[in-house]
């Protein structure tokens, strides 16, 4: 049977690189809003571990789940349907991939691609918005944004930042008051690593969790900023001189003053091991050995980027949002394209949606302004808090069950499979 | 002016040990409670840093603080007086400190010791509570019970550890959705290490991210099982193979199979524990050179115990009366005794508090009961969950500003002081 302009045609949905708290309310933006346009969209057919999935013709049939199981995916943190961490190549290097995509989108009708990733997922929505015009298939691909490193061009925030910021100033703000209770006779120093492998937009979130309300003797450490021990230490020294304690907040991808990565400069970890692969370790015990504090230190980890549980309001009702409008900006026509936040005020704060061309996002790195980083290069100035606040306001938080989050699976119910050939990935 | 027994007298309030994030919660218990019962009881001074602010008369006047303020002391994580890791030797070997404590104490009218802290807390207090019979000063002492390992005798739960149980199997649980969500191509296995020096009750409580509602590839290495390493990676490898990923929790304190700790950083605190820290790393690092297996790994250290913002009701409630019935047992004449919380039913769950002597709490320490963990020694038992399901129940979130929570400073004023005598410590 043919398939014709009139007659609803599938999507295709499917998450991509790291998982967010949030990036699951992206999900149910997309679904609930083509569930809204039935005489446009079919069905919305997820891809199980994202690209593999189509390229696996491993499909979800998400029109099996009920509207509440749907629904709760916007309380729900991580990938519903799997992510993957697989980048296309080229047409020219990988054009059997491309063929197969056709082959299995052809088979499941499915004429809108919606991706839900990073910079590397923004290029490979952008070689599939391509089908159309190289290969002749026509599709029209969106991308959805979300990345906990707020480094997507265009879009003045990324979904999942907000929620990461919330919650890696709140763990820096707990600790402290941890510490400055211990300081007396123990521990003087703390360290917290957090992610954040190029750009410092995690590191100045716990620069947050300092303000005027609340000071606490507060240094961080930024990708941007090459580590300079000396000079760092007598900060350090400075802040316990002042305040009895010192707390850090160390990017994972931290750099040595010769550029390479800190964590791979063949500097033994707290423990005399091997890289493990921790900075944070790392920089407690150099403290330690030059000013003799003794320490803690932390590496949240997935805990940050997956705590649902202290999800940003704002964050989760901007992930929803641009789920719902790549639906609405694929059905206007529009190709190639993603939903971006647009800031228009900032306090009191406002923003909205703008389209923003995928050329322009695709594997594109938007860094850490110098002027949000102190001229010491251990703080955040005033311009990073007002850019920074907004994004953390607001509590969502899940339904508990006996004192426990309760998040939902779905049954992620296969689609019947049509093509007789596998597909190696 | 001799103090006559009909004029009120002077408390004295600490905080000892390691912090949670609800022991300020006992402090507004004993203090919102001495503040109903003026006629007896005068004021109530806090030592700043424990029992060091005792020794060097270093108190603060907690009379100067407003009942709000006191009132944020419930929400508010940490140790808002200072806490410190130091114990008092016996009359014996230190007989200047006690003679130190009761010129301090008759400068300050002191009559009431609330001491507020753990097993080697228990033992300080109840040295105190002999100073009237075997020095002659007049004062009674109670102990505050307080620790996040759970481990005090006679107390069926410790205040503390309900917070840090709910914050463990949230995150567990959390992050397990990450991990599923990567395993296709990425993080195959998961490694979170937890607080729990001796007794694995913290272990245990990750056991809780796993339930039948939520069903979670969860393995738990235990204090009180010794590290199998041919068995673990057997387990490990079945679990993979069963649902593509899994998941670890591993106590700070695991030993090896000669009972040597895993990990030792060689660093020893006051009391002369060894500071742990950095076997999560090193077990994840074990599974991958002997399976291969990608991970990730998280020390939440500090975080997990100073986390009020994801503080468990039922802690919060239980930390508040054993500071409210300190008061109150120390009004009705007994000495030597610290109120203990009894369990009354699991289901629906009901306490009560009890009196307890500190003779039976002091320096003993209550391990996780062997039925408590599976025969494979990597899991908790039915027995176990009815322990455990209640004391993480219900959510008390503090006051959120501008997306973050927002916790009480005392101005801790000082209380003038009246010797003239320093005191070294």
């Amino acid at each position: 049977m043919a398939t014709t302009k009139s007659k609803p045609r599938n999507a295709f949905y499917a998450q991509s690189g790291g998982v967010t708290a949030v990036i699951n309310a992206s999900a149910a933006g997309v679904i609930e809003t083509a569930r809204k346009h039935k005489n446009r969209i079919g069905r919305v057919y997820a891809g199980r571990n994202g690209i593999i999935g189509a390229l696996t013709e491993d499909l979800i049939d998400t029109s099996k789940e009920s509207a509440a199981a749907i629904a709760a995916l916007k309380h729900t943190p991580a990938g519903a349907f799997g992510s993957c961490r697989y980048k296309l190549k080229s047409f020219e290097e990988s054009r059997a991939q491309y063929e197969r995509l056709i082959e299995v989108f052809r088979a499941h009708d499915i004429g809108y691609f919606f991706y839900n990733g990073g910079n590397d997922s923004a290029d490979t929505c952008l070689k599939v918005s391509q089908i159309s015009e190289k290969l002749g298939y026509p599709v029209v691909a969106v991308h959805v944004p979300k990345t906990v490193d707020n480094d997507l061009a265009i879009t003045d925030n990324c979904p999942g930042f907000g929620s990461v910021a919330k919650y890696v100033a709140t763990s820096m703000r707990e600790a402290a008051f941890d510490v400055a209770s211990m300081a007396k006779t123990s521990t003087r120093l703390f360290v917290m690593e957090v992610m954040g492998r190029h750009a410092g937009w995690i590191t100045a979130a716990v620069g947050l969790a300092d303000d005027a309300n609340t000071p606490i003797p507060l240094l961080l450490l930024f990708p941007e900023v090459r580590y300079d021990e000396a000079k760092f230490m007598a900060a350090v020294d400075a802040k316990v001189k002042a305040f009895g304690y010192c707390c850090i907040g160390v990017s994972e991808g931290l750099l040595a003053a010769d550029g390479k990565l800190m964590s791979d400069s063949g500097v033994r970890d707290a423990f005399g091991h091997a890289q493990l692969g921790g900075v944070g370790p790392m920089i407690a015990q150099r403290v330690k050995d030059t000013l003799g504090l003794k320490y803690h230190w932390a590496v949240a980890d997935y805990l940050q980027r997956a705590a649902r549980h202290l999800a940003s309001k704002t964050d989760l009702d901007q992930s929803y949002a641009v789920g719902k409008a790549a639906v609405e900006l694929a059905l206007a026509g529009h190709n190639a394209v993603m939903p971006a936040i647009r800031r228009v005020s900032d306090k009191p704060y406002r923003w909205t949606i703008d389209i923003a061309p995928l050329s322009k996002v695709a594997n594109a790195e938007k860094m850490l302004p110098r002027d949000f980083i102190t001229a010491d290069g251990y703080g955040i100035t005033a311009k990073a808090r007002r850019y920074l606040a907004p994004l953390v306001k607001g509590e969502a938080p899940p339904p508990f069950k006996d004192g426990l989050p309760r998040y939902v699976r779905l049954r992620n119910a296969p689609v019947p499979r049509k093509l007789a050939t596998p597909f190696d990935v």
